[in-house]
């Protein structure tokens, strides 16, 4: 909470009848989420079974098998969308009481698309130990925790410790919903240009938090080589000074031993997938191999135009939904954390991120064309597959509770 | 979250097609709550406004002045309602999981009766320092703090260091809600016989969070004298092992000086309440004062039963919903919390709360019996009254921001 009166504020005098002729602040004001009672609560009688004394008895039996908590509490089917507001969108480093309208955004996205009840929690901290000491203390009221929007490379540690101490599904959608949707729209991709994955070679332009988790997800899917770039250029093995993530990236990828720019990169490539925030030129676009695939996700402005792009190669997609093919994570975390919440499974294994991928990729079918490798958000098909295919693998798996 | 699954639980066999036989169980069946969007969301036009890219902009212009976020976020209209699971109703020290129930029981009253927003958080920590550092980092998510069911006396501590660092503002209910109730009933009984606050000798049963803040409202409001018992018997200056809470009540009451137990300190007093747990006889309370005001507020099972005071004493009223004057919280924390938010109260005053009973005991009006001292929860006046009340007030405090 801002402690400077509202007439006093920071710039002196912020009117919010003219913020509110841009409609994106009209449907801001007063907030966009509510918290209802599923129940009646018209009298004594109804008073006496949600609340004292009949809440006691709900309470005691809890207290004797802690599992009854999945049937009678809310718990689980509530998930907390955690930021530190460090890494919002693509502005930056804006703190926790800025970052709340993506937050409430994402917590409304949860309920639309996935029946899943979220609550925003922007945190006031930013050390690693602090994020995830309270996450812990926090867990007990929440079914799932989604992470959103922390920056890299702290968003690695703090998703790999909570993962290792919590017994419910931690899932950084900044990575991992990021990587679900480029899956299912390369491999759709593919199959319209007549390849497997294996026949691919790709270049990802960004290392944070998204670049790494969809260059691990193509990596486990089998992709035939990947090379990964930042502000430096590429990334491989023996460039100094990389953090321990990037190393490990170096490691595991650019077999084709690229240490030059993003550009040189792409002569010849298969794909480019975009996360960067960067720009690409039409030059280098025009460079990759025949019917090459160009994801470019930055947002709002993608690395290359995509009628620019289209010029050159097979299949374009951006983060944009006035163009075809939007890689838009809403296409994965609803029905990702709808299906995990359904079997109470414990963890989201990376098996169950590939089902999600490919279920949603499978929604395409027979329409698959340029213009749709991937389905809209809108379409009402997209998270009951999803939340069907990761319920499913996580029985195969072994996380799954009921 | 339990780990253990269902089929395996600590007791083994929890049938809940049994326990859904008792309505209250069937109720809370998938818990209580559920988080909705006030915003249509139906096609991308929509998404775009209340998600990327629009809601950059709004992003944007909080992070320029931070006291935008109370116009377009949902902070400054939502609380949580925090517990550690130490003191849930008269269950004791049943853990965060267990606690859920009451919480969510809250939150939906909070709804329902003030219109406010509220997001149940059972901290798995209990530690004074753990508690007040995660309610901090949590704080830019929520317009306020109501803690609840925190045993004393760490509640009260950690209600005082919260109230100090945060800028919203910070209610233990157990104590307070209790002590608004109170204090109303309690001028409307001294006003149905003839009599003032001043006139009064109180002994109060129960030295914990409600025992402790109805004492100190009272004094506030100008009782004649009162007395506070604990497990021990009453409590007076001297007496061995006091901690520092009632250290400080021995200061401040007892002038009578009563050293014995609660029924002995009972003899010719005006007014007995009741928030221990413990039993009081017949004879003891038909000891007390002509005319004399009996709360009996343990619950589910009063001190006294109120069939048997009311042989003895003018007045009586209980926790329970089945007797007349029901003594609950229900009647303060909707409208405190509606009105303290409406006006981005910094925090809530003493004389907020003052302030508040005054309304509520003003909803009764002329119909005043021994019956009808206090309103029924369900009477539509009572939370629009204490709103204004607490609205006002604040202004007049100096804490509205607004």
């Amino acid at each position: 909470m801002a402690a400077t009166p509202a007439s006093a504020s920071v710039s002196g005098s912020t009117n919010t009848d003219s913020l509110d002729l841009d409609p994106a602040f009209a449907v801001h004001r007063g907030g966009k989420l509510e918290v209802r009672s599923t129940i009646p609560v018209r009298d004594a009688h109804d008073l006496s079974l949600a609340y004292t004394p009949g809440v006691a008895r709900v309470c005691t039996a809890i207290a004797d098998d802690p599992s009854l908590a999945d049937d009678y509490t809310w718990v689980s089917n509530v998930v907390a969308v955690v930021s530190d507001g460090t890494a919002v969108l693509g502005l930056g480093d804006i703190g926790p009481a800025a970052a709340m309208p993506v937050m409430e955004g994402k917590a409304l996205l949860f309920k639309e698309f996935g029946d899943v009840d979220a609550v925003p929690i922007c945190l006031d901290c930013t050390d690693v130990d602090a994020l995830v000491e309270t996450v812990v203390r926090l867990a007990p009221s929440f079914g799932g925790i989604n992470l959103e929007d922390i920056s890299a490379p702290r968003c690695f540690e703090v998703e790999d410790r909570l993962r290792d101490v919590l017994d419910i599904p931690v899932f950084h959608d900044d990575q991992h919903g990021t990587a679900i949707v480029v899956l299912a729209a390369l491999q759709n991709a593919a199959r319209l240009t007549g390849r497997s994955l294996g026949d691919l070679r790709a270049v990802v332009a960004g290392a944070g938090a998204s670049g790494v988790a969809v260059t691990r997800i193509l990596l486990e899917a089998g992709i035939g080589d990947i090379a990964v770039s930042d502000s430096k250029g590429m990334i491989y093995q023996g460039r100094e000074g990389l953090n321990p993530v990037k190393e490990a990236l170096a490691r595991d990828t650019n077999r084709a031993g690229h240490t030059g720019s993003t550009e040189e990169a792409l002569a010849g490539a298969d794909v480019f997938v975009g996360l960067s925030g960067s720009t690409v030129s039409e030059q280098a676009i025009a460079s990759m191999a025949p019917d090459a695939i160009v994801f470019a996700l930055s947002n709002p402005t993608p690395e290359v135009h995509p009628e620019i792009a289209a010029k050159h190669v097979a299949v374009v997609a951006t983060g944009r939904s006035d163009f075809p093919n939007q890689i838009n994570n809403v296409l994965a975390f609803p029905g990702v954390f709808r299906g995990a919440l359904d079997v109470r499974a414990a963890t989201i294994t990376e098996n169950m991120k590939v089902a999600a991928a490919n279920a949603l990729a499978g929604v395409v079918g027979d329409e698959l064309s340029s213009d749709y490798i991937i389905p809209s958000p809108f379409d009402a098909r997209v998270a009951p597959a999803v939340t069907a295919a990761v319920a499913a693998q996580a029985a195969v798996d072994g996380v799954a509770r009921r």
